[in-house]
């Protein structure tokens, strides 16, 4: 019993990176930020909202749902839609026409769907149903730093897997697998956590068949485990995808997609502030996480749900899609085209083809963490971005990554992006070229 | 380990009694329902609400708040009318002017304030902040029974501290504490849940001395407890006043208001679907609120805060709680009316002055659970009212009463009220004389 009376849980939580990198925003107006995860600034959905809104609440039944309380998994038209375009976008990917149902019948049913306030919720209601303090997940290598929030806060332990530029590495899985169930820690497994899409922070998408070898593997290690080991897939970045071709879902795997654990989000592809995700679970974990998310709030504001249903009804969330992509489009190759320009060559990085952000690799012996020279430069120069060893999970069997930045072309203007990765360059050249002249000389 | 591979949390959630009654009321669309905590549907601020979201985006920087990421903590603009207008009430409540200010000099601060989806996600997020398994709360004798999913998927432990028709009654509050001093449990005790105004589900308000003495109280077995004892003060129907006096909130007691945590709502008095609450807290709290809600949802969604804020700011929120105050007003006498025309005069209930719910008591040997013959010849005639033992937590030292009913005037029309009441009157008439009669025979 601590003197300050906190839970076990609240005693625990430590100060987010995003809390001080904020303060750091909030602070320096002049900062150009290459940090934050937002959307772009320019293409929000206002006049769609603004019609949408008065649409639905001149109709008297509608308006009746959008400012009442509704049902705790959320608004059966937003669910529908939700699953019918998931179905749709795995049928495209797949070639064989995927139908929506009851659960019973198919893992896609907008009965085993539920409204969540972002898709983070249903990270945070899939994390509390499923683990208590001790218990292992499996995170990619690195990964959504918000989730590391998540995991800490529970006082879970991590395994870090790789992310190759062809997605999750299957080996080390297999190896981290191996060595949890001779370490005896299988049991404390609860599942395998990936950024399928466009991955936050390294832009790498992870592919169908991977997918599918991963959830054979995790289902190897069951009988040692004793219980289920899920697949917890966050595709929160898919229909952000402006090049290439998509990726079916862990859904559409045969058989073994009964341990999948699906979830997306409506947030990033129409506006963050109408904020809404939606996520897929199999029984027993749907019928907790909808009681857990009837202690948390009883259900996602209605007029949010109202407004996105309303968007996809009414055929704008695809239109206002495909005005995204253009813009991503535009600013990726703004940004790549800045990065070929200013950055120093051995700097490594790819050309992303969905989603919001850029990963570079920096050449040894550059660090890039909050205290390295890089990032106060940086910062002298108004420039942030995210350290890359924020996006790395405690693993007690590897140090942590320190020579990577995440940096995104999401909320940052045209000019921004441009001044921005200058500076970023020039601080960059100065950092790799310094010692060397200081070594000749 | 469990087979399931659920958490202990997860693994505790029960199926919550909201569950089963909306599915009653889902199956049978001819059902007057008097038990939903719903609110009016014939004063739904829709027009208003067109009116906000059209001026609120069609200003550009209002609109890239209103559709971006903003603050965990909520829109600074909202959180400083919420603690404005909670100054102003406590202001006239006490007669002195309340200032607010910085976190330093006041409790009356935007700072300490948090924005939640609804006030509901504040109680979840407080109680897991302090409560581990196997801690106590104490909680009114009856309270509101979403809480008590809460309690019981944290597994915690509750004493109940009766309600008398003036409040929380101390005595017993007294009696509780210096039972749990005794066995040793005050270090479990974390904090007193309180529903100060018109209480759901009996209606009842506590005066504003009963809440300071309640903080004396409590303040003198922190010394045994070893840690602070918080008084959680729920104004979720402060604002829903329509009959006497208000009075000022425990964060208008001197001194003692660093252990009061508060929290109130926007979606009773403007609408339950532009949903969100605000709380405050007092630190280290405060700080780990905000951490917890950054790992569930990193902030309510932007549009419904500027909506609110703009509702406030425009004067629609106050001209719209004027209308709802005589709209409630008018109904709480539709069923004051019906009830005395209807009910037996040995059925106890008070008239209410504000909120949303009817209390009523039963005569002996009535009762009126879910398996009782009143409930179920009740939903014979289409009538649904909760059962007041759903109300009661588990308190090992009192069984659960089992003789009274909650009735809400909130969602039903004028005529379902009347009608709902003249059958729920018949069927208690016929429970009432029924055995009379065969007695006499």
């Amino acid at each position: 019993m601590n003197k300050t009376g906190l839970s076990e849980r609240g005693a625990r939580c430590e100060a987010p990176p995003i809390e001080w990198l904020m303060r750091l925003v909030l602070q320096r107006p002049e900062l150009i930020s290459l940090a934050a995860g937002f959307t772009d600034n320019e293409t929000l959905p206002a006049l769609e909202v603004i019609e949408i809104v008065r649409e639905r609440l001149k109709n008297a039944r509608q308006a009746r749902s959008a400012l009442q309380y509704g049902l705790t998994a959320g608004l059966p038209e937003l669910r529908e839609a939700a699953i019918e375009r998931l179905a749709q976008a795995d049928t495209a990917a797949t070639g064989t026409n995927i139908k929506t149902g009851s659960a019973a019948e198919t893992r896609y049913s907008p009965d085993q769907a539920i409204i969540t306030n972002g898709s983070q919720q249903f990270l945070y209601l899939v994390t509390e149903a499923l683990c208590d303090a001790g218990d292992i997940v499996l995170v990619e290598d690195p990964t959504y730093f918000v989730f590391l929030g998540i995991v800490q806060s529970h006082g879970l332990r991590c395994r870090g897997i790789r992310m190759t530029p062809e997605g999750l590495d299957l080996e080390q899985l297999e190896t981290v697998l191996e060595s949890l169930k001779k370490s005896g820690d299988l049991p404390r497994l609860k599942f395998l956590y990936t950024i399928s899409y466009f991955q936050n922070p390294t832009g790498i998408s992870t592919p169908f068949g991977t997918k599918t070898a991963a959830l054979k593997l995790l289902r190897r290690y069951e009988r040692a485990a004793g219980h289920p080991i899920y697949l917890v897939e966050d595709a929160a970045y898919r229909e952000l995808r402006f090049a290439g071709k998509d990726a079916a879902s862990a859904l559409a795997v045969p058989e073994l997609n009964k341990r999948v654990i699906y979830t997306g989000t409506f947030s990033k592809p129409f506006s963050t502030g109408v904020r809404a995700g939606y996520g897929l679970l199999p029984e027993p974990l749907l019928t907790v996480v909808n009681r857990l998310k009837g202690n948390h709030d009883f259900g996602t504001a209605s007029l949010i749900q109202q407004i996105l249903a309303g968007a996809i009804a009414s055929g704008r969330y695809e239109k206002h899609l495909a005005v995204l992509h253009r813009r991503y489009k535009t600013k990726a190759k703004i940004m790549g085209d800045a990065l070929r320009e200013h950055f120093p060559a051995s700097v490594e990085w790819q050309e992303p083809r969905g989603g919001l952000y850029v990963w570079a690799r920096l050449p040894k012996p550059l660090v890039s963490g909050p205290d390295s020279p890089l990032f106060k430069s940086a910062l002298k120069q108004d420039v942030l971005y995210i350290p890359g060893r924020l996006c790395y999970a405690e693993d007690p069997t590897r140090p942590i990554p320190d020579t990577e930045m995440r940096i995104s072309f999401g909320s940052a203007s045209d000019m921004e992006i441009r001044r921005g990765i200058a500076r970023l360059g020039k601080v960059l050249h100065d950092l790799i070229d310094k010692p060397a002249k200081k070594r000749r000389s």
